[in-house]
Order: structure tokens, then C-alpha cells, then sequence
């Protein structure tokens, strides 16, 4: 297990503070001065590092296999091999690497649509014979041999699912949007996007889907989507002998995060065939920075996902895709309802909204006491990750078997389109144990896929098919079923069972107001679905696009916005969204695009901390080594002195990466020369590229002999020597924007006062978190 | 005339360089210093004066008077009165500050809810029965006096537009959203959002568009929102003597930036009824800085519109409203038509999309052709306006009028749902001139409102309806004119000539695809409209969300989104889009999302400049006066000196605007000494409140007596202590994203050194101009 590291591989000039500064806070940040560094005393390390380690386990009580977190850099180094290269540039090469994005924008587009269609495929199938072997043994009244045969399937099915994600890629279980979106938010933590997680998180979600869990395939799709495009990110592996020379322009940060933000509304054009509601979803949700540009890379995304599945879905029509035919992805169609409302029925939508938001904050309550008490079953180990599927999958089977029991039989409509009972698989009028002629409301809503519920539940025209004890029992069940399994070790969405509860809320709260309002009941479940979306994901515009899109009727927005700005804004009250939770639930140090309160009491300097590590122009290799193995530090300020110029002044950055690279090569001197030229002549900005994920080189790869310890390097041709900075004076509050609206992983602090030394210290992500900075200040009244 | 002034009122720290640093610039741009600023010869101080004349002229030559064009400043001005309000804020007052910010969105929906359909109402009206009186007297075969009723009424609405325009508001001409574009840039150019500019671009609009122009009101409601959205932030004028205490917090840029986001939002939402389209339209047209909270209060505004226009569009459904009524404001019904396509189907719309971009670039190279002639003229005086006006409103006219009769007459389709010919106002089959039981069809597209020329277009099921030779005719006729039209002096949008060019060349082009390819030639029109709009406009997301939310039909989408990325991809190789050329023309120092290449070929220092003027931390009255006189600049670094400290020290930045303030109330002291608490006591952070645009305090309204010039002031209360720097070796191209990311007015340079003075310079929007850093540095390649 690698989860004591994973704080610290990120503590880039590791923070701390001494006593007296901590003491004097209070009465005047402002005035506050150390002259040197090298006064600090350390005495308030070890409480510091005890605080880290509580963080730690706290990432582990999700059960989370997390591997060491690691910050990205979104900034461009410019040091002088980005520049040499940067000069060098041709037209041709300008061309290719924008041509490059749009074709991974469009690969990415084609990937996601593919896996989500044969998601869909897969599910419809599995879970379609699945639901036809347990009808047939119903309707030959063989009641024991059907529970046997469904709880068996899906038993099997879950089983495998959680073995996949248990022992294969742990970092597959759960919704991976809050995983999705750290990483856009400038965390990395390894595997999550790795390959096998891809794997798994597919034949997982199809697996977990088709065991008729209460659990979606939207989360899974965003993360899928986002797994595609940080491995199109990362091709030409050094590893495999795979480079290509038009690849290196990809080999950073920056450009990996656009690919990301691409894969990630694919994955949701992919789950619900909104490619509009999926660039919102990227730019509400999921998204930290954003450009103009990449809206419409990300619109082309989405546009191709729509299209790929568009094509499939009419090869499909002809019935060569097994079960999977009819309608498309999901796609409810409430566009039959007529939209025309009146006062009592706004009061209606507005009860159904303040009401939605209040369940929808007990779910994320709920979920988050859940998870934490999951986490203490799955971190015993993998095969108790597994019983634990097992034992959801088979409360969940005896629910959706079970509980229909307690529902009348209903005597079928006249004037039917349809079969009453259905015969085939899907249907709204499941006989289950009636006689002929009649249908079990309860068992429509149980036995069916996810997907078939969520479309009977929104169909028009149809108040009295469902009895109202009928929903009262579905919404109850759906609404706990959601909740406890959301945790289990398989990919599992959270769109649909909230849309699930919600549209059997919306459809209870609309036979309520019947008296009173004319709105047809598929609308109210449709509202009910957004007022509990909206109270659990505190979405606001891409929840609305995306029901639009589900439900193609552009006249419904009016209702629909309202529904979801009152259950957000109610919900918000209580807590926060069901993503940040879960972010939070996972450690993970998410940095919030709002500086909190507290920091504009305090200046970057009060959390800036020793001991600071800087190098010279031209250092040493065993100076060099020696800071590289006694630290964490991703970063140390690079200080030129004299006799190089006349004052110690300010010369940048350098990264550690870069460093291992530049120690490998051994381009070392006897004496204490400028020898940039040289350097320039024999690297290549390409040398520097990042690496994928857990690829870079790390300390052990160098070897450097006991005689060169004492031997120079010239440090200059890889210093980033537009470092952004900030005065030492300068207001927490406003370097916290700074740092997260750049997309910093260091930020230097410079002095305010001439003949200081020419820098004060280096932040990282790190120093902003609040558990940080109220740790260094407890006296702070986190809310002013 | 106050355009000489224009850009002078904002050169902060006016840019200038030494000979020798211009000339050694290139072989290392990195390696110069200089070591003390006061040796910096002035020489070149004369051609940049004479260089941004020429910028001032070019902001003349589109005819708008524009006033003083000011930088906003979103930073927040954190000095010792702010914090000292900060943490006296109360629960309740925070609670106050973010119930006033949705109370605003709310009244700015409303508003702009409320004009955009009294526009519409008004509009259908006074067109309507125009073309009612027209119509009556051709079919009494009155052809002469039909033409002068018809030249004649046009005539009188044109000239009251343009005379509003004139002599009122010159600023209500044209689109507008250019001139909210820069705003929400950072570019305050006053009357632009005044009250009369309000005043006329409603009027002017109806007017211009019942005039027969071929101009929309789209431009023109984004305007209204965007003044509506400034009035209301203004709100609470010291002038008027109308403060609330409740309003102080909106005294800022950054309060008012975010209304006037939600305003532009809200113009589209109410010209298109298309909310999410507005909401997109703000995020990818108009703003610069955006964040998560700003999307859902624009959605809300944008609903609120939508909410509005529903409650009127159904009161009007009865008849009350004179000619209005019939299916709301636009909305163009082609859902009818089926949205299955084969590949041929996607080869026309391909060859239509790549014609369209081109078509699109053409307009956008003659609009700015014709705008730079029209300039002449306008620049001569308001009654050439005028006369400019009535001659475009005659050709128009003689166009709409003259043309038809070039057309054949065609008999009347059979099996009609409507009359043929049509009978009153608008309708598919105009007679015109031809005999009963046969209709006019190019009479049915000139002589109809924009409106309903575009419900013809756009209407489905109608392959024959409109002949080739018609089309062909219309399409010229209307591309041209809406060419001419736009510039002149009457508030103009664009979007509605573009889109009947682009619909009636999107149906001529599916007329020659008619053999090969089954799309409805409605669909082919909606297409034609969509090209059009992505070569003119290049916006992606947002044009597609609005046509989507115009047609109702999401199953469009794949086809409207090929369009148009194919149509902005072709244009983007040719020139820029209509709104950014237009902003050049103005001479707006729009500052881009991106830093120009040849950026990173230059350091901060590169275009920092002197002579820089600092003040002490308590400095003498006259000192300051002297600086406010003698300079233009808007910030001035403040220095602590010994004996108040031990070196000198950065402090922070001061505001000439709070200086002003701070002079005015005279604090001054006979002593050196800090008076900071006494100052604090006596002042309040509102005091400083930022002022509505042109309403504060001036130079003039000072009166400072001889004696007191000897006397102290202490700056440091009203300091801005967290100033945003960059070292002077940063990179110019980092340093201009920080600029431009962080919304900053002033950015203060500082030294990498130790021992050197605690500033170097400061930058402003100025200085990031491509204008001014090409022309410090001749010899940079612009492309590199």
C-alpha cells in the first residue's frame, strides 16, 4: 500500500511555521518580518506531519487504493530549451499540432461513442435475457426457480464486476466524476486514468448495470470518455519504444487537460445522447479552467460522439443488435404532454422543488455516512469488497422480486397500442404473478432495466397506471437501494438512480396536486428526476440541457429551470454536492475557484514555510542530489550569485523532473562555467516532456559516481525563468485566485523590501488547502 | 470633440523606451538591465504620441463619438479600508449582497423581458400595417402610390431613427455588441451603457426595423440588456442624492461586470427566446471572465426572460395586442421535417458549409470596407447621418419595392391550409401584382417583416414555393443591402441580415441538390442561415443552441453543428469575426484571451517604462497634486521609505480615483506621521466606492489652498497592499495572461535583484497592446 506517501510525494517546499509567528498572528498579519530563513525553528513539524497522516487515512477510508497524489502543472516552463524550441518552431509544425488536437478531439469522440454504444448493447442484452428467462419461469408459475434464476444472474453478474474492480483496478469503483475532476482540477493520482482502469470501469459498469443494481452508467461513461483521451494524451510511450515526433507537443500538462475536458462531456454526449448538455456538463462540473477554444473542441467532441451513435443506433434498427432496438440510447419522449401551465400548477412545481431539494440533501448525507462505513469493509481487503457486492446484489434482488408481491394486480387498460401483459421483455404492463389480462404496476417499475423504468415513469398520458401505494414503495426502495450502493467496489453512476427516485417522487407529488393541476403526470415525474438531481449534483445549466435533450421538448425549460434553482438553492443550505463530498471523502486537495473568507486576514507569507531549498545558477551535483533525497519538493527557486552577477538576484524555477533528466544525461563540468550553449546544442525540449503518469524517471534510475558529486552543473538552460510570483505582502486570498485561476503547481513569494534576499519562499497547492491554513491558525474564524 | 483626449485618460504610466534598450533587444532580450530609471532618456516619447494619435483617429473613423475610453478594474482594491469593512460585515449583510445580486438578475430579466416584447409588439405594428396599406393599394392596382406609401412610410420611420441616433445617442448605432464585448473586456468607453443610449437603441431598433431595413433587433437587445443590467448597477446615484446603504456593494467593477453579463445574456434569451442560447452567447461571445456562480445567475436571468415573454405571448394569443399574435415572437417551426440523412445528404451540407464560410468571410471584409466609407461621411456631422439614412432607407425600398416586379407570378398551390393569395399582413403567398389565383414570390420575401421572410424560408414542405430565378434575385438584393445598411446611423443587428442571406442561399443550394440529396428544403434553409452565421459570426456553441431553440428540434443538431464548424473553419482562414474586426476598427484595446507569439520573445521590463512616478508612504499634498496634474495615470506605486522603515519597501497601489476622494476631504496632517487609525474612523470603505462611469470626482473638484501643499498625507489606509506583480523577467506573454486572466487595470513590475529600488514599473492594458509592443520593437515578426 502506497497511501502513506501520498501526501507527502506532493509536499513541494513543505509548509510549516514557526511558533511566534503562529502566536503574533492576530494582532497584525501585516507587520510581521523574519530576516532569514535559516532562523526558523522546526518545532512545529511533527504536529503538522500527525495532521497530514490523519488526511491520509481519510483517504483511505473510501476504500480507495489511491496511489501518490500528484500535482500537475498547467503553466508553461519557460525555460531556455522551451524557448530555443519555441524560436524554432516552423509554420508545418504549427499546423500539425493543431491538426493533432482536432483529430484527438474527433478520435476521442469516435472512441467514447463506440463504448457507449456497446455499453448499451451489452446491458440491453444481459440484463434483456436475463429479465425474459425470469418472465418465462414467472409465467409458468415456477415462482421459487424464477427468484432463483434472477438473484443467480444476477449474483454472477455482480460478482463479476466486483472481482474485476477489487483485484484489477480499484480506482474503477464508484461514479469516477469526482476523480475526473480533480484531475482537471490539477490532481493526479496515478491510476485513476490508467489503462486497466479503463478496462475495468467498461466491462464493470456493463456488468454492474446488467446485475440490475440501482446504479447508472453516466458516471462511469465521464470517466470512460476521460480514460480515452489521457491515453491518446499520453501515446508514444518511451516505455514501448513508441515516440513519435509529432506526439511531443502533447507531452504536458496543458494539453492532456484538453483532451480531458473532451473525453469527459464525450462520456456524457455518450450516456445520454446530449452532446449540448455534455460541454456544459464539462464546463459546470467538471471543469476547472476553460478557454474559448476548447468550447468548441469540445462542442466538435460531443458533436462526433452524436453522431457515431446516431449511426449505430440506425444499423440497430434493423434488429441486428439482439435485445437492443427500439428508441435509441435512452431517450424519454414527453414532447406528446402539452406545456401550457397555470398558477396552481408553479405552486405545485415550486412545493415539488422545495421538497426535491430536501430529499436530494438527505441523500448526499446519507451517502457520505454510507461510503465512510463501506470504507471500513472494503479496506479489510479485496475479497471482502467482494461479499459486500454480493450482499447488495442480493438485497437488491429480493427487493425488485420481492416487493412487487405486495402490489395489486391492476386490470389492463382498453384502447392499449401496446400488449397488456407484455410479452417481451420490456414493457410498462409486467404480468409477474396476475392473471391474464391484468399487470403488476410495481413489478414494471422492478423488473425492467434501469433505463425502461426511467422511460415508463416519464411516459405521458398514462395517470393511473401506476397505484399510488405502488410509487410510494418504488420511490422508497430506489431511494435506499441508490444510497447503499453507491460505495460497493463496482463503477457505479449516480444519475440514474436519482433520476429513478426522483421521477417516482415527481409522479407521486403529481397525483397529490391532481385535484389541482392539469400538468401531465410524465411532467411531474420529469421535475420530480430534476429537483432531486439538482438537490444531489447541484447542477444547474447542464442538468437542465441534458433533461431537455433526454426529453426533446425545448418548451418544457421554463418549469424545469424553476424545479432546479429551487432544489439547488434549498439544497445548498444543508450541504454540499454529492461530487465535492465524495472529493472531500477521498482527501484529495481540491482547489475551490472562491478564496475562503479567513484568507484575506492573512498574507502569503503567514503560510509560506521553511526550510527553503534553493539552488544556485550553477550547482554542485551533490548539493543537487542531496535536495532531491532529502526532500519531497517538485520544485526549488534557482537563486544566481555572485560572482555570476553582481547581487544574489532571482532566476527562476526548476522542476524536479527536469532535474532527474538532466542528472541522467551527466552533463556535468569540473568547473564553475556558464555552459548553456553547449547544453542548448545537446538537448531538446523534447527530452524534457513530461511523462505519462508514474513514468517520469525517479531517483533510483540515476547513478552518479562519488567523483562527480563535487563536479557543475549549469542549471540555467532548464530554469523556468517566468515563474509567476507574488509579494510576500500580497493577501492570501488573492494568491489563492491567482495560484488557481493560472493553474499553478508553484508559486514564489518575493520580498516587498529592497536588500532582502530575492525570494521569501514557494507555495504549492498544498498551503491553500483550508485544513492547512486553520491548522497553522486555529485561532481563524473559518467563516470571516 | 472629446476623442483626443481618448486614450490619454488611460495611460497609466505612460509606455516608453530607451534607445539603446529598443536597439539591443533581439540579440538577448534577457541580459539587459538597467539600473536606475531616472536615467532613461525621453527621446522616443514623440513618435509614440504620434502613434496613438493615430489610434484615436482610427477610433473616429467609424463615426461614433466616443468619450473617454476608460480601463475597468476587477481586481478587488484590498487596502486597510476594505479590510477594515470586510470584517465588520455582518451575517446579514453578506446574506443582503447575494439576495441583491439574484434580485438584480431577476429585474434585469424582467426588463429586458418587458422591452424586448414591447420591441416586438411594436415592431409588428407599425410594419404591419404599413404592409397592410401598401398591400390595400396594390390591389387597387394604385402601383405609384403604393410605392410612395410604402418608400414614404419607410422614409419617415428611418429618419426618426436616425435622427435619435444623432443628435442623442451616437453610441446606440449599430450593433452594440461589439461595444458590450469590450466592457465586459475591461473597457469602459461612458456613454456607451448610458441612460439615453438605452433611450434610443429601443426606439431606434423599432423604429430602424419597421423602417424596412434589412437589420435585426438581436444586436440591439443585447445592448438594452447590457444598459439595463449598468442602470441598475449604477443604481443609487450620490448625484441625485438617492444612496442606499444596500447598494454599496455594487460600487465596484466586478459587481457590475457580472450584471451586465447577465444582461447580455438576457438581450439574445429575449431576441431569440432562447434561453440556454443567451446564456451560451454571454459565455462565448461576449465575456472575458467567467466563473461557475456567474453561469447559474445568467441561467436564471435568462428564464426569467423566457418566463416573461411566455406570460405575454399568452396574453396576446387573444388578440389584445393589434397585429402581434400569432406563434410568438420568432420561432420557426421545421420539426415537421423528417432529420434522416444519407451520404449524400452530408456531401451537400459539406459543399454548403465550405461555400457559406466563404460567403460569410466576404461580408465580414465588405462590412469592414463599408463601415470605413460610411466613417467619412458620419465624421462630416449629424444631419449626414441623417441624409446617409434616408438614401439607404430609398434603395432599400426601391429594392423591396422593384424587384418583385421581375419576378413571374406562379398559381397557387392546391390543397392549401391558408388563403392564396394571402389576405392580410404577413403570409407565404403575396399577390402583388399578379392576377387572382396567383402570387408573387419574391413580393412574398421583400415585402413581409424580417421575421416572417425567414418563417417563409425556414417553412417546410415547400420545394416549389419560391422560384430559382426569385431566390437568386433575393439572396443578392439582401446580401448587399444588409452590407450597406450596417454602419449606418441607426442601432442595427446582424444577426437577421445574415440569416435571410444565409436561408436563401441555404434553399437555392438545395434546389441544385434537389436530384441527389431528400432533405427539406426548410432544413436546407435552416443549414443555409447556419453556415452564414458561422462564417460571419464564428461563434459555434452558442449559434448552434440558439437555432436549436429557434427550430424545437434537437434531432438537427449533428447537421447544424457540421455547418457550422465547417463554415467558421473556412472563414477563420481568412479574416476574423465581424464583432472583433469591428472592435479594431473602433479602436478598442480589446486584450485577447491569448498572448501574440512574438510575447514570448519579450520580458515584462521590455515594455514597462518611465518616467515612473511613486509616492511615499505619507507624502506631501503638493507632491500628489503634482503627479495628478501633470500625468494621466490612473495608479501610482506606493513607496515605504526609511526612516518609516529600515530600506525601502514595496507598499502597494494607489487609485488617482481615491486619491481624489481622499484630497477632497482634506485629512492632511502638519507632521509626518501615520494617521491611519484616525483615518480609518473617519472614513468608510463606500466612501471610495467606485462611481458610476463619468461620475467622479475630477481634478476640478478639488480646491487645495497654498499652505496646504506643504502638508502630509498618510496613503497607506487607502493603499492597495496586494497589488498583482510579476518579476521584470518574466516572460510578456505570461505576464499578459495573468493580466487578462485576473481582469487587473494595473500590474506592478518588480525587480529580480536584491538591492534594487522595491519597483520597477507598472504595466497596464496599454502596454499588452500589439500596436504598442510592435511598435517599440519594429524588427519583431509579428508571427513568431
Amino acid at each position: 500500500m502506497e497511501e502513506g506517501k501520498s501526501w507527502e510525494s506532493d509536499d513541494d517546499q513543505v509548509s510549516d511555521v514557526e511558533n511566534d509567528a503562529a502566536a503574533s498572528f492576530g494582532v497584525n498579519g501585516v507587520d510581521r518580518y523574519w530576516s532569514d530563513m535559516s532562523e526558523r525553528n522546526m518545532s512545529y513539524r511533527e504536529p503538522l506531519i500527525k495532521r497530514r497522516m490523519n488526511t491520509t487515512s481519510q483517504i483511505a477510508i473510501v476504500g480507495v487504493n489511491v496511489s501518490p497524489i500528484e500535482s500537475l502543472d498547467y503553466e508553461i516552463i519557460e525555460n531556455e530549451l522551451f524557448k530555443q524550441d519555441w524560436r524554432s518552431r516552423k509554420k508545418i509544425q504549427i499546423f500539425q499540432y493543431i491538426s493533432l488536437k482536432w483529430a484527438f478531439a474527433l478520435l476521442i469522440g469516435v472512441g467514447t461513442g463506440l463504448v457507449g454504444f456497446f455499453n448499451n448493447i451489452a446491458v440491453e442484452n444481459l440484463a434483456g435475457y436475463k429479465l425474459l428467462l425470469t418472465t418465462d419461469l414467472m409465467s409458468e408459475q415456477k415462482y421459487y426457480k424464477a427468484f432463483l434464476a434472477y438473484a443467480g444472474c444476477n449474483v454472477v453478474l455482480a460478482t463479476a464486476a466486483a472481482v474485476l474492480c477489487a483485484y484489477i483496478a480499484p480506482a474503477a469503483a464508484g461514479s469516477g466524476i469526482p476523480e475526473v475532476k480533480a484531475y482537471l482540477n490539477g490532481i493526479d493520482a496515478n491510476s485513476i486514468l490508467a489503462p486497466r482502469t479503463l478496462f475495468v470501469k467498461i466491462f464493470g459498469s456493463i456488468f454492474g448495470v446488467s446485475a440490475g443494481f440501482v446504479v447508472g452508467k453516466e458516471g462511469p461513461m465521464v470517466h470512460t470518455g476521460a480514460c480515452i483521451a489521457s491515453l491518446l494524451g499520453q501515446g508514444g510511450s518511451k516505455k514501448y519504444h513508441l515516440t513519435w515526433n509529432w506526439l511531443r507537443y502533447f507531452k504536458n500538462d496543458r494539453d492532456r487537460r484538453d483532451l480531458i475536458t473532451c473525453g469527459a462531456a464525450a462520456g456524457v454526449a455518450a450516456a445520454f445522447r446530449a452532446p449540448v448538455g455534455g460541454v456544459l456538463f464539462a464546463l459546470e462540473e467538471a471543469a476547472s479552467w476553460w478557454r474559448s477554444a476548447l468550447l468548441w473542441r469540445t462542442f466538435f467532441t460531443t458533436a462526433v460522439v452524436a453522431i457515431v451513435l446516431r449511426a449505430f443506433i440506425e444499423y440497430c434498427g434493423t434488429g441486428k443488435c439482439g435485445l437492443f432496438g427500439q428508441g435509441g440510447l435512452i431517450m424519454f419522449d414527453v414532447s406528446s404532454a402539452t406545456a401550457s401551465y397555470t398558477v396552481p400548477d408553479i405552486l405545485a412545481v415550486l412545493f415539488l422543488g422545495v421538497i426535491g431539494g430536501i430529499f436530494g440533501s438527505i441523500y448526499n448525507y446519507l451517502v457520505d455516512k454510507v461510503l465512510r462505513t463501506y470504507s471500513i469493509i472494503n479496506e479489510k481487503g479485496a475479497i471482502f469488497k467482494v461479499i459486500l457486492v454480493i450482499a447488495i446484489s442480493l438485497l437488491t434482488s429480493c427487493c425488485a422480486y420481492g416487493l412487487p408481491w405486495l402490489a395489486h394486480c391492476i386490470p389492463c387498460p382498453e384502447h392499449l397500442k401496446v400488449s397488456c401483459p407484455t410479452v417481451d421483455g420490456s414493457g410498462n404492463f409486467k404480468r409477474f404473478h396476475c392473471p391474464p389480462g391484468h399487470y403488476n404496476d410495481l413489478a414494471s417499475l422492478f423488473l425492467n432495466t434501469n433505463d425502461d423504468c426511467i422511460r415508463n415513469l416519464f411516459s405521458t398520458s398514462t395517470e393511473k397506471e401506476f397505484h399510488i401505494s405502488s410509487l410510494f414503495i418504488f420511490l422508497v426502495a430506489i431511494y435506499f437501494l441508490g444510497i447503499i450502493t453507491y460505495g460497493i467496489a463496482i463503477p457505479s453512476g449516480l444519475f440514474i438512480p436519482v433520476i429513478l427516485a426522483g421521477s417516482s417522487y415527481g409522479r407521486l407529488v403529481g397525483r397529490l396536486f391532481a385535484p389541482f393541476s392539469k400538468l401531465d403526470m410524465g411532467l411531474f415525474s420529469l421535475l420530480g428526476a430534476a429537483s432531486f438531481l439538482g438537490g444531489t449534483m447541484r447542477m444547474t445549466v447542464s442538468l437542465c440541457v441534458i433533461l431537455l435533450e433526454l426529453t426533446n421538448d425545448i418548451l418544457l425549460l421554463p418549469l424545469v429551470m424553476l424545479v432546479l434553482l429551487i432544489s439547488k438553492s434549498v439544497a445548498d443550505t444543508f450541504n454540499k454536492g454529492v461530487y465535492d463530498q465524495i472529493l472531500k471523502l477521498k482527501g484529495l486537495p481540491y482547489l475551490e475557484s472562491h478564496a475562503e473568507p479567513y484568507m484575506r486576514n492573512l498574507v502569503a507569507r503567514d503560510v509560506v514555510s521553511g526550510p527553503l531549498i534553493t539552488f544556485s545558477g550553477i550547482e554542485t551535483v551533490g548539493a543537487i542530489l542531496h535536495a532531491l533525497r532529502t526532500t519531497g519538493h517538485n520544485g526549488f527557486p534557482v537563486i544566481d550569485e555572485p560572482p555570476l552577477t553582481d547581487v544574489p538576484e532571482l532566476c527562476g524555477v526548476v522542476l524536479r523532473s527536469h532535474l532527474l533528466v538532466f542528472l541522467k544525461e551527466k552533463y556535468f563540468s569540473g568547473v564553475k562555467v556558464l555552459s548553456g550553449k553547449e547544453i542548448l546544442q545537446r538537448f531538446d525540449a523534447s527530452d524534457f516532456a513530461k511523462a505519462g503518469s508514474g513514468k517520469g524517471l525517479t531517483l533510483e534510475d540515476l547513478d552518479i559516481k562519488e567523483e562527480e558529486l563535487e563536479m557543475f552543473v549549469d542549471l540555467h538552460p532548464i530554469t523556468n525563468t517566468s515563474p509567476f510570483t507574488v509579494v510576500e505582502t500580497m493577501s492570501l486570498a488573492k494568491a489563492a485566485i491567482l495560484f488557481r485561476q493560472l493553474g499553478l503547481r508553484h508559486m514564489c513569494v518575493v520580498p516587498k523590501a529592497q536588500g532582502r534576499p530575492p525570494i521569501v519562499g514557494i507555495l504549492t497547492r498544498h498551503d491553500f488547502m483550508p485544513e492547512h491554513v486553520l491548522g497553522l491558525y486555529p485561532r481563524l474564524n473559518p467563516h470571516k
